[in-house]
């Protein structure tokens, strides 16, 4: 039975996937368990090494950090560690980078991740919701995620870079968020910063690991020490420091995750295609449905323990994560199934 | 052997405790590995509870975060879990405070933690270093640390109550950190919040889990919706939300912890004594020697493995935290005999 459209108030939409708690409260609890495909981080977690107590119980030294930035820039091709600070999750540099800027106006190319805009306003600076990279105009800051979330719509690179040396010469900043940039990592300007050019990279999507609260920054080296100034000393676990530095070392496990991605990726469009509903976009992480009545849709699927991501700007978008295996691709095609009986 | 008191550059000394990567460095790696005793962490940590994976993988929803408000809302008699706000460490909210306000004079009453200071500093606010309470002209801010790191100097709560009223009546902030003040639950002024008083607590300290980054401020709900704001979401990792939930619930724990810190710190004293180190203060978690050459008597121990912690602010300053139990105090115990003979 479909949900009625006029019932769903887009204020009353969640402002961020994977929160149960909330989900919960709104569908109840399923008693199979919530299926969560509200968020782009991957159901294929990087296997947990063991972890030595010391961890958690020592302040992480300089060696640590050291040892996670060398493994961070030879993931990210970065020239040198020096370009690399850590953060407890690329969410914390958001909240930051807008700080270290005097009165800006910021084109924040959208529709995307809503924090962007969220921390520049915050901060008291001018927000120019910008639909492209070719129509920012007189700006000193753009914010462009890329591949962007959610429609998975990408930039080229070598336009980025244009833009970047633009507004360097008048002391304006690019930031490209490429927190769903792992499974291309040649679109990445990690390789290519220089002052005026901020990239952000995400550790727990792509590793399946976004509870440790790691992510980073690529940045001139200048930029960097006046970022780690003011994220302040240990900004980030002994447990999450030692983790990052294993898994970003294993080049072959990266190589297989982006494989299998790209694969689960494959049926989940094989099963939404069944369902007739069109794929607007996405990355292997996610993809974004544009579907009349989504956000009945989304009730839906929410009644039947199944929870996706709706968003306020479009009642035609629903993003769906992967399903983590056979079992959950069942469950989300059974309920599609029901949809469109 | 003693080393020369002229060969000690203050500018050299670490400027944080827990380093063993410049240790290290300045002192060769000990074949009996380091007794750390340059902290003022707990050296008998908090066992850590059977961690579910899905805490990593999982982004913390707001369930985990309001339950481990609750935990710390009744360890700290705080009245309402509203008026709590988790961070990464009380680190984090020392870099995060200065950017909540309009350009102020701050009291900052040391010498003390650094931190506070440089904090202040980066944002812009103009410092005035003050040795008492009583002696803080006319402010705007200003900050204490309760009981004090390194002295271990107590303010009378009442007292700094009565300076946060003023405070507050001209706009002003008063800034207890309380990182050590586990010890002492009737000194805290954390049950006591109000507009323009806010407390800082650490987890880490107490609970010897410093790795985990897991701290606390306490203050009115509209300052905490604020700095929420202002941290962003998800700032700490999933398991440091769990195991902070589980420790700080665990009362009968905190209750034996008091009284062993207590005894450690008991059995430091004799230790000291008997080397004729006399006792500037401290805290149950660590000692402040008062002793000529002190700096000296760090190069002395550092060469034998055991790291404390000398300050540039006092050439006869020594902190020296609790041994991990009887081995530790034997090799603290012969360090010392070699330095007096």
């Amino acid at each position: 039975m479909r949900s009625l459209f006029s019932s769903i108030d887009p204020f009353a939409l969640p402002t961020h996937g994977g929160d149960l708690a909330a989900a919960d409260a709104r569908f109840g609890r399923p008693a199979a368990g919530w299926l969560d495909l509200s968020t782009g981080i991957s159901p294929f977690p990087y296997p947990l090494p063991a972890l030595d107590l010391s961890y958690c119980q020592r302040l992480p030294d300089a060696t640590m950090e050291g040892a996670l930035r060398e493994a961070a820039a030879a993931a990210y091709g970065v020239a040198a560690a020096e370009q690399i600070v850590v953060a407890a999750g690329s969410q914390a540099v958001i909240q930051t980078l807008p700080r270290l800027r005097p009165f800006s106006r910021v084109a924040v190319i959208g529709p995307t991740y809503a924090e962007h805009t969220a921390a520049w306003t915050n901060s008291g600076h001018q927000i120019l919701p910008c639909e492209t990279i070719e129509r920012i105009g007189d700006v000193d800051v753009v914010v462009v995620v890329n591949p962007n979330n959610p429609d998975g719509r990408r930039h080229d690179p070598k336009r980025l870079l244009e833009v970047a040396a633009t507004l360097a010469k008048k002391g304006g900043l690019l930031v490209v968020d490429e927190a769903f940039g792992d499974i291309d990592p040649d679109q990445s300007l990690a390789p290519h910063v220089h002052p005026g050019l901020v990239v952000l990279r995400s550790f727990g999507k792509f590793f399946g690991l976004a509870g440790l609260r790691l992510g980073f920054v690529i940045c001139d080296p200048a930029m960097a020490r006046l970022l780690r100034t003011t994220l302040g000393p240990w900004p980030v676990s002994g447990p999450a420091l030692h983790i990052g530095r294993i898994a970003l070392a294993d080049q072959e496990w990266m190589e297989k995750a982006r494989v299998r991605l790209v694969r689960e990726a494959g049926l989940l469009d094989t099963l939404l295609a069944k369902a007739e509903l069109s794929i607007a976009g996405g990355t292997a992480l996610f993809r974004l449905i544009n579907a009349p009545r989504a956000w009945a849709l989304y009730e839906h699927l929410g009644q039947r323990g199944i929870l996706v991501r709706p968003f306020a700007a479009s009642p035609r978008w629903l993003r769906v994560g992967l399903p983590p295996g056979e079992e959950g691709r069942r469950r989300l095609e059974m309920a599609l199934t029901d949809w469109r009986n």
